[in-house]
């Protein structure tokens, strides 16, 4: 994936543009084919060439300089040169979301994944605007994000589905944070401090709300938590970015 | 100020459109006067008409339930009914954040507000890409959010300022927490969790970072802590929203 709004400045202080190559296995002896795209984003859009560095990883093996040993309009090559980091794991939180506008749905997977979110999942709830999702655009975006914020791994982003199933296939160990706007609710820094140390997912409803009976038929569930972000009305993009900061200071990586 | 994207649900949750009215007094027999871009939005977008509920605040009087009394293209007329809540205070974090481009200082204007900011601070850095900063525009902007959001105050919009000269006005109480990318600094929980209970604000490098002469100068101020979000780059407006959701809920109304 090529990213239209690269930042010359991150690139400059890491070791040059940073690409995801799901395809490749990354070694100390890889070469690494890149199709067209990436191949355009090296030479037109970051003006690299011949011997110039990169960094690459795959989502398994790590992070590695690279050097560009072609680039051109049908595809390139790099050369894998020496290991930056080891993999790791990056076990952030999953976030649900109904379906919402184009820019805050993009918004969403961008921010998400800068956030550390390990699944983006969207829900069909009975105010969605929309029960068309382009999944295919939103792993694109997930995967840009994913090489700006220096990401070890790209968030799955799965096929919707409908609110009212999720409790079917729901992994018990896992708790359901549901950011609601209204009704009864923990408040936010009990809620996120009780929830640490277990897995766990978010979930932001539609612009209209969940509605009451979506609410009531959630608190049912053993799994789920009702949290309240404060006494303002937060459209869902920032809920969804707020309640991922949360998680992420009092369970995941910014401890 | 009008709002292009109103939200409907949240205008059936509650008595009708909200508008941020300073200049006008609220009591129980106060008329308010509406410029003719209220009375638009009033009248053609969220179509109402004489005798339709709409709720007001000017940031002193607390929130009213008004109805029209006309909407007219030159400006209209409602009539102040019963107070919905009291003024409360609303007292925040200050952000101070470097120019960004269009659309993410946009959303670092209209989310700050969300999450219930004091005050909004342009400031001029080393790196910063414009020093043109339209500070009408960046209140519109929190004024819209504030109507929606339902606060009772909008964030004050302040003139730029050169980050080299924040000390000379800072005040003695307040922390500053800076949101740096790289360099010694403390974790976000534990940085936050000790700022809990005094006067804050938060600082927001700009796309290309802080400087490291800049960051070095920051250290010296005995009102700043350097706080670490996380191992990953975050995008400036995304660590504004991260640090004002960590604030809200360990110093602020989301306890």
């Amino acid at each position: 994936m090529t990213t239209p709004d690269p930042d010359p400045a991150a690139a400059a202080r890491g070791q040059g543009p940073r690409l995801y190559v799901p395809d490749a296995p990354l070694d100390g002896h890889a070469t690494v084919d890149l199709p067209a795209a990436q191949s355009h984003y090296l030479r037109s859009v970051m003006r690299r060439g011949p011997g110039n560095a990169v960094v690459v990883f795959n989502g398994r093996d790590g992070e590695w300089r690279a050097t560009v040993e072609r680039l051109a309009k049908a595809g390139g090559r790099l050369l894998c040169r020496d290991r930056l980091r080891p993999q790791a794991a990056e076990a952030g939180p999953w976030l649900l979301f109904a379906p919402l506008k184009r820019g805050p749905v993009d918004l969403v997977a961008e921010k998400a994944t800068e956030l550390g979110v390990a699944r983006l999942e969207p829900v069909l709830t009975r105010f969605t605007a929309s029960t068309r999702v382009n999944t295919d655009r939103l792993r694109a975006l997930a995967v840009e994000a994913a090489e700006q914020c220096r990401r070890l791994t790209v968030p799955e982003v799965a096929a919707p589905v409908a609110l009212a199933r999720i409790a079917e296939t729901w992994p018990a160990e896992r708790r359901l944070l549901v950011l609601a706007e209204h009704g009864d609710a923990t408040p936010a820094a009990r809620a996120f401090a009780e929830a640490a140390g277990a897995p766990a997912a978010l979930l932001v409803g539609p612009e209209g709300g969940l509605a009451d009976s979506e609410l009531d038929a959630l608190r049912q569930l053993d799994f789920v938590t009702m949290v309240r972000l404060g006494p303002r009305i937060l459209r869902a993009e920032t809920a969804a970015i707020a309640g991922l900061s949360l998680w992420q200071t009092l369970s995941g990586d910014w401890r």
